[in-house]
């Protein structure tokens, strides 16, 4: 079924990730749907940490997103499971039953209550989990928890991912330093399986769940949203961050301002990026990493579009597959962004040079730096709309062959 | 350069043309770009003729599009010229040169203002368009002009379409039977080149220029506006209608209403999906034609953004490619069309066969049929949200590595 795939030439290996203070971490082979490998993830987490979450803007959701929507309004957590090889997505009264049965099972084993424990599944869509091998396999998980176990975690939820991904860092708050770990999947994916994006963090900070929610949403705005792989999103996508409280930093108040967490804000977001492009490289049969800076736009938010725009192209990114800078191609997609944007004072650069500027190609334009950029695994697009001071920076992948080898694949 | 491709396995052939009162068509090799084959085309009309067009929605057209739209304010014509080749786009100062000059030049010839030629290029972007060759190549298009050559118009326009697209119906108007006769090139493409949609339709009746736009706009709405390849828009499309007014019907006043029409308006989108879906027969790589069809949604235009969303996500097309009824697939891409939707009302059915209903798959639901009508050259899939009583029809093709071949290639 899971047809061993080539890994990323776009890999990036996962860093040392020592323990966060208030969790532990265990993974088990559970059989739920793969053979001879760890399928079953459990994350332990200190009495008193608080959560925060950002899902799928899916109105086709799968079961354990409606659930941690739901458990989020505590805004406290205990316990993550995590299940690789089935997603619970469309699976009616089954899927809610599955949910409320792990959550129980994992609770009564942690002494807390069913609405601590947050859920996260990944795999097929439209067969029941078989949540019974989840939940027998609890004891064993509980047996196993520990802090050093973070890479086991990465490896433990991936499904077609080709490498484990994980990143680190630290920064100060309230005078102290606290850290903040990460680990996430997608964006590979097996012939009937759903390529979905889950990402789980946590930090030993203290920090209360408004804040911490308003972090979250800030960062995923400025990581994830500004990636894709193929326009297509999930009925499972999960960002969770969990916050234990066992750093001995100055107390943060429920309604402190993002000013007051500013240091760990960008620390979130610039961990949330490494991961996100993580995702990003190991896309399905991505042989070149593509970032596109969108400046002189009308705002922001319309050079964001814009960069969507150009990065879900199917006809740009199939170029940049066969590494012609097709710039005809970047016109049509800004083009049809739909954003204000005028022919005329256009211009798009790849790697550093200027192609066609102001309505036009560039006078004298010299191919032969922009080829050379274009052989290389990491491709830099510039496109300045010269109308304006808004900006935005997105990531996506080339599409290859690989990707219709991996998604056109007969179910087996 | 442009390298033979394989014809697409969907063709249909090309029907008999007869002509159109006050239509003559001429073709010749101006050498824009190709060789050994005609590349540009001139279809002359009587005097008296009306017009109407719709054109890309890029915010990046090509100069031949800007002229289009400012001549289309006079609603007369007695021309068009077309070349294929050179799509005459992101080309600045030139771009405006080559219009007027080639406008300039046929106008002289057939003794009209050049107000009255409309103009449309398809091929290469953001390199000047050689107009001279052009407009050198206008004496022979003149002498050649000719009643019966609607299909050697057909080819003259294509690029790297695989075959020859046209449509012909009639119709009774006002008492007595008209014709309406289209041609239509799309979607082929040979790096660097833009995959253009260029339609031009021709009929004999007599329509005030703000009935015809009407009736084209409706037209165009259910049926181009109804098909994708790709998701990706051209800066050079273009549907012109050109009205001839030699046949003998009842007046009908410029501000006639739709219904005075209504058989016209019917006969002419009945036409143009004709000439859509001939389109997406030849989608890059095309190996399947897919029919959507959205029912219980709330509104129409619900119904027909779910089917876009559907009919462009590449997780679709590509299981569609590897014979796969993946309906998973076709959950998560109604889940982030951004239309209300419901999962536990959502019902999925393909070829005849309903797999999944109200949020789980159908009980004892048999692959068998379902697996021998994903074989086959046309697929039809049945999405019903549950919800309401919008409907809508889209069609699409499935995403190949034909398509990777296509437009993943060097240019050279």
């Amino acid at each position: 079924m899971a047809k061993a795939l080539p890994v990323s030439p776009l890999l990036v290996p996962i860093p040392e990730m020592p323990p966060v203070a208030g969790v532990r971490l265990a993974t088990a082979a559970a059989g739920i749907r793969y053979q001879g490998r760890t399928d079953s993830t459990l994350i332990e987490f200190a009495p008193g940490t608080t959560v925060a979450g950002v899902f799928t803007r899916s109105l086709c959701p799968g079961a354990p997103i409606d659930w941690c929507r739901a458990a989020l309004k505590n805004g406290k957590a205990r316990a993550l499971v995590v299940n690789a090889g089935n997603a619970n997505v469309f699976t009616g009264r089954a899927g809610v039953e599955a949910v409320k049965a792990t959550a129980a099972a994992t609770a009564e084993l942690l002494g807390c209550k069913p609405r601590d424990v947050f859920l996260a599944s990944t795999g097929v869509i439209g067969e029941p989990l078989p949540y019974e091998r989840l939940t027998a396999a609890l004891p064993e998980l509980l047996a196993g928890l520990s802090p050093d176990r973070w890479h086991d975690a990465a490896r433990g939820i991936m499904t077609t991912d080709t490498f484990p991904k994980g990143a680190r860092r630290t920064v100060m708050l309230g005078g102290t330093e606290v850290t903040i770990a990460g680990i996430a999947k997608g964006s590979g994916m097996i012939a009937p399986d759903m390529a979905t994006m889950l990402c789980f963090v946590a930090t030993d900070a203290k920090l209360p769940a408004p804040v911490l929610q308003a972090a979250l949403k800030a960062a995923v705005d400025a990581s994830f949203n500004r990636t894709t792989v193929d326009s297509d999103t999930s009925t499972s996508d999960t960002v969770l961050l969990f916050a234990t409280g066992q750093a001995k930093h100055d107390r943060i108040a429920a309604d402190a301002p993002g000013s007051a967490v500013r240091g760990f804000r960008a620390a979130l977001t610039d961990l949330l990026l490494d991961l996100a492009l993580q995702v990003v490289r190991d896309g399905e049969g991505a042989q070149k990493l593509v970032r596109i800076d969108v400046t002189g736009a009308v705002t922001a938010k319309s050079a964001h579009r814009i960069g969507m725009a150009i990065a879900n192209s199917p006809l740009v990114k199939t170029a940049i597959a066969g590494e012609d800078a097709n710039w005809g191609r970047i016109v049509m997609a800004v083009g049809k962004a739909g954003e204000p944007a005028d022919r005329d004072t256009l211009s798009i650069g790849v790697g550093g040079t200027w192609m066609a500027r102001e309505g036009g190609v560039v006078p004298g334009y010299d191919e032969g730096p922009v080829v050379a950029h274009m052989k290389g695994r990491e491709i830099e697009i510039a496109v300045d709309i010269g109308l304006g001071k808004g900006k935005a920076t997105v990531w996506t992948c080339d599409l290859t062959h690989g990707y219709i080898d991996i998604n056109g694949a007969y179910r087996s």
